[in-house]
């Protein structure tokens, strides 16, 4: 039998804090839970998600709809068991799904904020996420669990609160993504700014920049996949019935990035997508501390790192780094290399091993 | 003392019949000489040059110029020594530098050719080359040698004519690329042809697709380092003074890209751009025959591959595929493997190791 879930709302009329120095509000989130918080409200886990992921991170909000970005790994018996855990997921700040974002409207105008948003880091996302845990009354979480910037928040977490959290699972992430990654992040915002229906971020009210966010998402696609998985989902198949000397032929390899890159416009807004990869780039967690070191010996929770072999997004040595400076000071994590040719998105496609690694992981977390 | 040399160019009134069914003619073709063709006239090597290389391969064409792209390898002396050859180099069919392409004047309609050029084909570039050669009255050459789709036409060269080649130095390069590559050049593809200047590739005359086509090279230039390049070349470091928080602040890489992007465009033409990575894509070594094996057993020539470990575009499990086949019909070849982080870059930088290898090899031709 199918779980049934809805998006919840709660809005805050306190002025939030911004890393930047800027204040913003209200603040709305959306949230989703998943399972009973327990009379001791020790029981619950925070699921952190990733780029363009929403607070539906698990079941359905109607029959025949599509489960959520998580389904697999959050229910009954899951790696996140219901039966035992209350899991909690809730759109990130900046974002597109219901907590206040680019879209939002800007109490002070009455019209969208486009461009006029603040810039927001990572923290500030769990800054927010602290805001919904405080008022569901939870002081102190289980865990918190997410992939690639969704790991990225759980990391900030386990430095920012380190009292308020006693595990966490990073998957697929690290403490600051690579040149590399930067740089196809550079591809989508100059795709996207060049859209001449981008018009500096106002083009609320009128077509979208749908080409340059296509185009965006393209490039995001590649990063997601890996060699192998290229090869083993396209090869050189040849997609069209264009000749291969045709100047429009393409081949399977170059229809799924369109298709995904024009399917992705139907759901997001490009300025968020700004946004949100702009929270990435800056992201790092040493910033603010004297050194990395300093910052990972803050965190007191128990920590498991996730990590696929072909994920070239988020090499490995970079948990390495992390994984030796906690080493280093005093509270040694744990460290799951799944084998795995499917790339960074392997998180969402792995589950069986995830699962495994995870469940052994929430049971120690009480010992 | 400094070597000067002229960009030459030879226009064949004959038909040039395309792989594609379709035929060119007028074709002229821009190429270089270095060093002088003995009276045997055995002494010939030709240097294909990748993408968006030209025919000024080495030396000066005056003084204070930059010298051509593969100065360090050509002259008196070098990998390609001058003194004991005679280098040629030409630009190939369908670029924009001097070889007849989407630039040139459509005899029937007195206009650039544009879209209306016909798609060509790594082997239509050689067959091109070929009559080159013919032209200069050599009837075999010493060897031929060249990087990225510079490899493939040295590739296609000992499979297409292999009594015409003695040895062939095939670098960073493969029988076909990966679906990965056509990934990045999709991103081209669309960055380009979605620019409103670019006008269905009608823009003669008026702007250029200046954006698309620098978005493309963005990707391209992903593509051209590593991931250990990325992070030795830039790190994380800022390279704007906006602050962290301002949206319009970047790193160094995403300097790097966009100056690197839109340079390029003052020196290359989008619908060239379009018809050479067409080309790449489609470039099978083994298309026309049974198998792949079929294609390198029709090898004469003696060949001397030259990988470098952190090229992602052109991984050497590909080359691996073609030594073993190449082992197995009979024509083992030699591979040189250079450890570099340079990525496909490193045929353009990593010129000790090359050269050491090229000596050798060329050394050897004649026992």
């Amino acid at each position: 039998m199918a779980d049934f879930v809805k998006t919840q709302y709660v809005t805050f009329k306190e002025e939030l804090y911004l890393e930047s120095g800027r204040l913003i509000s209200p603040v709305t989130i959306a949230y989703e839970t998943y399972g009973k918080l327990n009379a001791a409200k020790d029981n619950a886990i925070l699921i952190c998600h990733a780029l363009t992921g929403s607070a539906h991170a698990a079941w359905l909000h109607k029959a025949g709809d599509k489960p959520g970005w998580w389904d697999s790994m959050i229910g009954s018996g899951k790696a996140f068991d219901t039966d035992k855990f209350f899991v909690i997921c809730s759109n990130i700040l900046g974002s597109c799904y219901g907590t206040t974002g680019p879209t939002s409207i800007d109490p002070f105008t009455g019209k969208h904020y486009g461009r006029k948003f603040p810039v927001v880091t990572v923290k500030d996302m769990i800054k927010t996420q602290k805001r919904l845990i405080d008022y569901l009354g939870i002081d102190l979480l289980y865990s918190a669990a997410g992939g690639s910037l969704g790991g990225m928040q759980v990391l900030e977490w386990a430095i920012t609160y380190p009292e308020k959290i006693r595990s966490a699972v990073v998957i697929s992430a690290s403490g600051r993504i690579t040149p590399m990654a930067i740089a196809f992040n550079a591809i989508a915002r100059h795709a996207i700014t060049k859209d001449p229906n981008y018009k500096g971020g106002d083009y609320y009210g009128s077509a979208p920049p749908k080409d340059g966010l296509a185009i965006g998402r393209m490039a995001g696609h590649i990063t997601y996949l890996s060699d192998a998985a290229f090869n083993r989902k396209f090869g050189r198949r040849y997609a069209t019935f264009e000749g291969i000397y045709d100047f429009n032929g393409f081949f399977e390899v170059e229809n799924y990035l369109l298709h995904n890159g024009y399917k992705f416009t139907e759901r997001f807004d490009a300025n968020t997508y700004l946004y949100l990869l702009k929270a990435m780039d800056i992201f790092d967690l040493a910033y603010q501390y004297n050194s990395l070191e300093e910052a990972v010996s803050r965190i007191k929770a128990k920590i498991l790192f996730i990590t696929f072999s072909s994920d070239f997004l988020f090499p490995e040595y970079q948990t390495e780094e992390l994984v030796s400076l906690m080493n280093k000071t005093g509270s040694p994590p744990e460290w799951a290399r799944i084998e795995s040719d499917y790339g960074h998105d392997a998180f969402l496609v792995e589950f069986d091993e995830q699962t495994k690694a995870i469940k052994k992981f929430l049971d120690g977390v009480n010992h």
